[in-house]
């Protein structure tokens, strides 16, 4: 093509591999950063380095954190005996907007799948057995993702962790609050069935 | 709340600040960055900082350029007897990519839209016309967008060429190619009807 700008190739490919950037999309970015006033380029890339210098895993529970530990495992005020096994850091994030959760957390970065060569070793399991072994936890609350993966996930750590005598529950399955009915799969729906609650 | 990590709120609030881009996106997006290997963050941080630093304007046309002037304007197979006068430096990209525009561009950055602000001063009209004054143009293509603001910017600058005895042509309205007739809207519709062909 005639037209072609060396580096405004290279911003829309890096704008591409973003996860849910296509082409078209990666294109109307680059344009925009290009048309912005140059502190806004400057900024963008300095945060880029920033975050990816700053942030790491937490020693203790692997979520991110741009200190030794998280702030999480760091409050004293938060109940140490109960841990939430999360499968991405992202989640973390989603159960702190509830305001509701007061435990810890434990990231695995990941879930057991086969198929994409993902086996039980790529995983923070082993981190989060010794986790068990040395303090007093009382509960893990499963929360790897309601997928084929997360189930088998959560029942696979179980397994370790059951004789050690330490309660193991996993999130209720339902409809989602403000959803349709409607739009619920079955297998929602049946799983709402069979956990119906007395009201 | 508990868990805030600065420089990730920091690298969030610029994948914020692009277009269609909200908060939950953003979010994800810059995981992504974080969790990805440190190459990435470098290579887009650079590819941002390359992009801002070496693309400017045309002398010329005023479409984006690391040169001093832009390949088309460069480029001496091109009929400069014929100028499209785009809005956007995006809409030459598209243009060029139907590979069978061969006349030069002028692109107007902008287009008039004084709910906006934006008067005849800030577009590149003037310096439009005086690429018309000194040169053997024959014809001037009006592509700005077919939207209120685009059809009042093409007959505002549509005033000043007439009397230089330069034609001007405005892009065929109809229905798009590949289109749906069911979704096309009525004015595009009666657009196509009064633009028939005989075939």
């Amino acid at each position: 093509m005639a037209y072609n700008i060396v580096s405004l190739s290279e911003l829309t490919a890096q704008f591409e591999r973003l996860p849910g950037i296509g082409k078209k999309t990666a294109q109307r970015l680059a344009f925009h950063v290009i048309t912005s006033d140059e502190a806004y380029a400057k900024r963008f890339a300095a945060a880029l380095l920033d975050a990816k210098a700053k942030i790491h895993l937490c020693k203790n529970c692997y979520s991110l954190t741009d200190n030794e530990i998280c702030s999480v495992c760091a409050d004293s005020s938060r109940d140490k005996s109960i841990i939430c096994v999360v499968g991405d850091p992202k989640d973390v994030l989603a159960f702190e907007r509830t305001r509701e959760y007061k435990g810890v957390y434990h990231v695995l970065h990941g879930v057991i799948s086969p198929l994409d060569g993902v086996g039980p070793e790529k995983l923070k399991i082993k981190e989060l057995i010794a986790r068990l072994s040395d303090s007093g936890v009382k509960e893990i609350i499963m929360a790897t993702d309601p997928t084929v993966e997360g189930e088998a996930t959560a029942s696979y750590i179980s397994r370790f962790i059951k004789p050690m005598g330490i309660k193991i529950t996993r999130l209720a399955y339902g409809v989602p609050v403000g959803g349709n009915l409607e739009y619920a799969d079955e297998v929602t729906l049946k799983a709402a069935l069979d956990g119906r609650n007395e009201i």
